[in-house]
């Protein structure tokens, strides 16, 4: 309470100081042919899919495995939940912690059909029982939500306190309960929506969108 | 800025006290069955649909018309864009602005259909222009979006910085721009979709939802 929290970067590369610069910020809407043909280049080239290894080596269990709070083995329909790196473990109005699937073709929400059902109401289900009994906080004091655009392309599910105003939260993430309530209602909802996210000016996916003329 | 901005209720009555009080959140689910059997009970009972009198007035220029920005006069499509109450009018990256359509069979986004699609697209559409022109931002530096629940059950829709993180927006709020997709993709969407909240523990609507086995 009232503690100033700093963060030192030393030594800092130019990706660094263009994270922390003041920037402008826009919000963009991505259609599902933006998906195709801006996105998904823009992945492949920066091989947002070939970063993945420390997320492997999490879900392998070679690094963090003391980290862990709760996993569902199932290959398929299970995950892995451990804390944030942004949380102190101790203060639950800030709590912050992180599902992550066991699949690995998951991307993002744009890849979520029916056939995820059973994983999505897994990591929902089984998450609110082990925060209950770890925590004691309830399903509905929680918010479980995907980021979209994903700050790492391998899927995962933010889960934080109700009142915490996490650090990339805003109007464009989108909760899980309504991601498994689409999918029931309208099983190519993933495929079919417009999906709205935010970034700075200098990202290097904003420009290929200002390229594409779609801003 | 650095300003401290207080707000003092005197006499404040057990409504205020209530509202000002340091209370728990909780997220609820409605789904279309809560709503016909909760949320809209609540609606009548506490004469939501009749405490509208301010916004009829405002509407029909007897009060604040000295506030409006830009009107579309369409009875059916049209709307009046006017500065939120909590905006000073000057500081840029704190713009809110509220549009209020004309319909007044409109309550909340439950009630819209692909029939509203002129309405939402005019609202979108020429208050983008009118705050580019006057304000000098962009579509892509603006949310425009609705609360659900709404503060008030007469349509209207959110305005502000894109930086801004307005109070009352939150993850459960609603993109303008996702509303008119949806509706376009799939025409019964807000009448089928499952939809999230926010409410503090005293809220009547939380009891009713609670009593209702529904937290």
């Amino acid at each position: 309470m009232g503690l100033l929290k700093t963060t030192l970067i030393y030594p800092a590369n130019a990706f660094d100081i263009q994270k922390y610069r003041r920037q402008e910020f826009f919000i963009l809407y991505e259609t599902p042919e933006d998906y195709k043909n801006i996105t998904c280049n823009y992945l492949v080239e920066t091989k947002q899919f070939e970063n993945l290894k420390w997320v492997y080596n999490f879900l392998d269990k070679k690094s963090e495995e003391e980290r862990i709070i709760y996993e569902n083995p199932d290959k398929h329909d299970g995950f892995i939940l451990a804390p944030d790196l942004k949380w102190n473990g101790t203060n639950l109005d800030e709590l912050y912690l992180l599902a992550v699937a066991h699949r690995r073709d998951l991307h993002s929400i744009r890849d979520l059909t029916p056939n995820e059902l059973p994983l999505l109401e897994n990591i929902r289900d089984e998450c609110a029982k082990t925060i209950e009994e770890k925590y004691g906080l309830k399903k509905s004091q929680l918010k479980m939500y995907f980021h979209y655009q994903p700050t790492f392309y391998h899927l995962h599910v933010h889960i934080v306190h109700i009142k915490y105003e996490a650090p990339g939260l805003s109007c464009t993430s989108v909760l899980l309960d309504s991601v498994i309530e689409n999918l029931k209602i309208y099983s190519d909802f993933y495929t079919k929506a417009t999906l709205p996210f935010l970034r700075k000016e200098n990202d290097p996916l904003y420009k290929k969108f200002v390229e594409a003329g779609r801003v």
